[in-house]
């Protein structure tokens, strides 16, 4: 549905069921808030279950907390609900670690299953990270890593091997064909890792229906887990059991508190666990995921797919051309707009509270998450955008570029 | 100093320049805990920077927060406070991960640079996460991992590689000889790193001084950081700059925010950052530490001892054995005494409000953390000790075995 006036998207907020749930974050007052494909905000439940963790369990039950407070389960009771999330099943999903850690735990342990020639591939404009780590855990136990070019990526998938694929590229928001991919790797026994980073809490992505067998994934994008939430670590049973980590730390052991001087892998996704994991970080995740709990995530997905169609719409009248899927088209919950004066654009929108990222040398990126942005809050964003574009804003001379933005 | 009577331990109380800081955290009432070394418990200031970091700074500026409250430095931050608390140079200690996820961090980048054959070498006795870390280690990289007698690893060191060794042994609470190991380590070029898990926080390590070169360490023991609070990395600059981290994700990359595709190792120890930390366990963290910059830890190291000692000359009185060292010798802050009747003590204990860990088949483990527990309280939880024994309290029956205890 094309939005052409703010009467339009008010009529629209009327009637969202997810209107309500902008009243459950704690929100600078005047700000719209469009980078929650960076950092979510801070949830009232993220705050009540972070203060239950640590003014309650932690200083009244100390380390008896771990029993009595189910910190001991948290990384798979959290893994649980992420599972529904992503659409796989509840004891295939564990939180703790990094994206980065997960990635490299997964990657070293679906090698050896891989069919064809041991490698690992990923396509040129994959996420910076996810190259680091799987270049170097190639170089590390001594196979190839081979980056190939973004539209020869399912090519590659025919020789085999493991590959590593965001379900939603973090430029550009393109949305991966996850049953494409993985069909292609069936066909020859490659394994797929999905990093859903910039997926997960927004895209309603039936992953295990779609193939998926392998995945990690950030919490403090869309789904609000905080600064540096832990991530999670998705694998089916089957492959579960036949993957080693390279990580065995005490926790994914079978009988940790036995301190064996051997190491045995937990059953199922548990030996992906490795050192102790971080209490009162998972503790505000739980306190975020509360709020998903009443949410349908095929309404959050169309909501945001709304939300960017309005501003697609918008900026294709404004002339502004973007790197991410046009209007009507499935994408990830960002959109990428193109302007070389762009820093100071994201700057101007800034003084008028409207909070976008802004990434060298000429992107503005505006993240659409639909639990806390209205219909008008995005209207008023591109009217503000276009407002500056026609007084050309940054001539004048306080946009001067300085110093970094994040 | 012996100890031999309650109204010596309050003498002891009153002029004790450590007694005002059981006021600063919050404990369970008629609570001894004596479970330090294994959890810490909530300070008023971790309460405080948690609040600050969740409900301000994330509540404030969101990800703005990164830059404006500082976020991104914290694990530098934090790192240079520890780096004070085991003498060694304040830019060369990070914080981040998990002490497992630490240890093959450094394992990996120490080895190449190790003389001798490339071998991965520590005791029979050690922390068995740390050989399930290094001996996973050694398989993926094709070096071998050898497990060596407890009175063999100092002749091992003599054969070069990398060793790992624990500073206080988590079972026994054996101090090492820092510069004994690190003499042999420099005749030979082999490498040391230390686990200083068990010591961090309490012993007066002076590390730099002794020849200590690498470690890694927790800091939800003695440090009283939080459940699963991120361990912390030190490596000399001299070191670091010739070490590759085997996870190196973009925190760990000279310019994180140019998005490079080509991974380039950030100077000194900030390469050892892989993905974005959780900075709401960091944050309970830096309020943790905040009491430390009131406390001189060579007197807390002193008062340590001072209380293990009261036990320990207890303990002989009782005939009860220990797998710790004797009194009036240097020692962790805990202390393992050995019953057969170990399980049912433990809960006798507990029904007095003495708590203490147990530890199968017959540990019974007793942590002194000098901050929060005065003479008073240790003298009066071996009288509780005495008379349990004397009774034979385990004799009732409702101390039969039920579950597990931690």
């Amino acid at each position: 549905m094309h939005i052409s006036s703010r009467e339009q998207a008010l009529a629209l907020d009327a009637t969202d069921p997810l209107a309500a749930f902008k009243g459950r974050f704690r929100l600078p007052p005047g700000i719209t808030y469009l980078v929650g494909h960076s950092l979510g905000p801070v949830s009232e439940s993220a705050i009540a279950r972070l203060n239950a963790h640590a003014q309650g369990a932690w200083a009244v039950d100390i380390v008896g907390a771990w029993n009595n407070a189910g910190w001991i389960d948290l990384p798979h009771q959290l893994g649980a609900r992420i599972a529904a999330l992503i659409g796989v099943k509840p004891d295939s999903v564990i939180v703790c670690d990094s994206v980065s850690v997960n990635l490299f735990k997964l990657a070293a342990a679906a090698l050896p299953l891989s069919k064809g020639p041991k490698v690992i591939r990923l396509e040129a404009d994959e996420f910076p990270t996810d190259k680091y780590i799987a270049e170097r855990l190639a170089d590390l136990i001594g196979v190839p890593c081979e980056v190939v070019a973004p539209e020869a990526g399912v090519d590659a998938l025919s020789k085999g091997g493991v590959f590593i694929r965001s379900a939603v590229n973090y430029r550009t928001s393109e949305l991966a064909n996850i049953e494409k991919v993985e069909e292609a790797a069936r066909a020859s026994g490659a394994l797929v890792i999905w990093d859903l980073s910039h997926a997960t809490g927004l895209i309603d992505l039936d992953l295990a229906a779609k193939g998926g067998q392998l995945a990690v994934g950030c919490t403090y994008k869309y789904l609000n887990g905080g600064p540096g939430a832990p991530a999670f670590l998705y694998a089916t049973k089957a492959l579960c059991e036949q993957m080693a980590t390279p990580l065995p730390g005490w926790l994914g052991h079978r009988t940790p508190f036995d301190f064996d001087p051997r190491y045995q892998p937990a059953e199922g996704i548990t030996r992906f666990l490795a050192g102790t994991p971080p209490i009162l970080a998972l503790a505000a995740l739980e306190g975020a995921l509360d709020l998903f709990e009443e949410v349908d995530l095929s309404v959050c997905h169309r909501k945001a797919m709304a939300l960017g169609d309005l501003c697609l719409s918008y900026a294709d009248e404004l002339g502004l051309s973007t790197l991410s899927p046009p209007a009507g088209q499935r994408r990830g919950g960002h959109i990428s707009l193109q302007h070389e004066k762009g820093y100071e654009i994201v700057q101007a929108l800034a003084e008028r509270g409207r909070k976008a990222d802004f990434r060298a040398p000429e992107t503005i990126r505006l993240g659409f998450s639909p639990l806390f942005l209205s219909y008008a809050d995005v209207w008023d964003t591109m009217e503000d955008l276009a407002a500056i574009l026609n007084q050309r804003l940054w001539d004048r001379p306080h946009f001067a570029k300085r110093g970094k933005v994040t």
